[in-house]
């Protein structure tokens, strides 16, 4: 597009609204989602949205009436359902834009570290103004509320889902001092056996609705129940009881 | 210490102010600075504190008088010496909080994660309430800036220091997606050598003072002058042109 057209057209807002607390907002972004003529957000068929939830307190307070885009997202693994709603979010999203109007679209955690608006970014960067506006990690936010370091000088951190193959899990787990292993879920009695092996139960704490009023923490994970936890949930291992340095550096 | 002796304690705080720009400090670390009575952070030889800067704004507006503690920090690789520091600002944060005054510790980016603040948790955990209000990274703040998305579904992340050697940052650079490489700084040739060795540069994107007013992004790090940088500059690798799955899962 032209720098005219680009002018015409409204500014998009990817914006993180960090893990659940309101207060983890970061400045930026509530000014941002306050002031915006449309906000949009990914739901669920319920039509409930934790991003929105979260914003609740930011959101335009009424002097002008701010509309709302629900974009409603099922949770299931076939990707082609999803880019469906991806596109149909673009849309909706780009008939905004094109009247002049700025859209902020919301994203739990940070928009793009594992984050949704990467998917509404792949099909609008091209053709507006994009402002991105990064969000607290759910990974700082539960280092936070162990009041765990996670990386100190030349260690390494790495993040991984949990719905990896044990191979992956186990290399990661012995060769790396810091791992936070994200969204375990279903997998949490196959993580704990994971953690066993590789003899990092010691060094592990687990976390589960992380700065939200149903916060759990638990510090001794051999205490966990082994069956399945929440979607929302993280393992954090850190070097406290092992000197992990496969590379010698 | 008892509950009672806790009580009379002042409370610690461990602040992320986040990567730069004064608007990206959440609305929680925003009241807490403004309101304790005390402010701790490291500065530099010349009295200079990036953290108290990008914090500026949100400092105490003066109808009482906040109390400023500043540690200074020699930037030097012998550990002793920092570890001497640090005992110092536990004992001056420590004569605050035995007089019940909260302290605010500010930090850049987030406390925890390759966060100073891990370095005054240590000393002081056992002895009083503490409490860390996460930061926004660096990281996070560099994809935003340069709009790519850095971990998506079950791919991985490693964040690593550019200080390693090269089997480590190879190895990493081979076998997952996404790698952030932090502070580079006089190791920028040998980064730049490493991600043509791995195939992986042009997957890569550069960036310097990230948030802040002298921010640099380099999307083609093939144009990036093969001489050091700055300290403050960071390596983005994501899977734009490399499919890498070492583990196929």
């Amino acid at each position: 597009m032209t720098t005219t057209e680009l002018n015409r057209s409204g500014t998009l807002y990817g914006i993180g609204v960090g893990p659940g607390d309101p207060e983890l907002i970061t400045l930026k972004a509530h000014r941002i989602i306050h002031c915006v003529p449309v906000v949009s957000y990914l739901a669920n068929a319920d039509g409930y949205s934790l991003a929105r939830d979260i914003a609740r307190e930011s959101l335009g307070s009424g002097e002008q009436t701010q509309v709302e885009v629900p974009v409603t997202m099922l949770m299931c693994k076939d990707r082609a359902i999803a880019n469906r709603a991806y596109d149909s979010a673009a849309d909706s999203i780009r008939s905004y834009l094109d009247q002049g109007m700025n859209v902020a679209f919301l994203c739990e955690g940070d928009p793009l570290l594992f984050g949704s608006f990467a998917y509404i970014l792949d099909r609008l960067e091209n053709s507006y103004t994009v402002e991105v506006v990064p969000g607290i990690t759910s990974i700082s936010a539960a280092a936070s509320a162990a009041g765990r370091a996670f990386g100190r000088l030349a260690e390494n951190i790495t993040i991984l889902s949990g719905r990896h193959g044990d191979e992956r899990i186990l290399e990661v787990l012995i060769s790396t001092e810091n791992v936070a292993i994200m969204k375990p879920g279903v997998q949490r009695p196959r993580i704990l056996r994971l953690l066993q092996e590789a003899g990092r139960l010691q060094d592990a704490c687990y976390l589960e609705h992380v700065s939200q009023s149903e916060q759990k923490i638990v510090h001794d994970v051999s205490t966990l129940e082994i069956e399945p936890g929440p979607y929302f949930s993280i393992f954090l291992v850190t070097p406290v009881h092992t000197k992990v340095n496969r590379w010698g550096d």
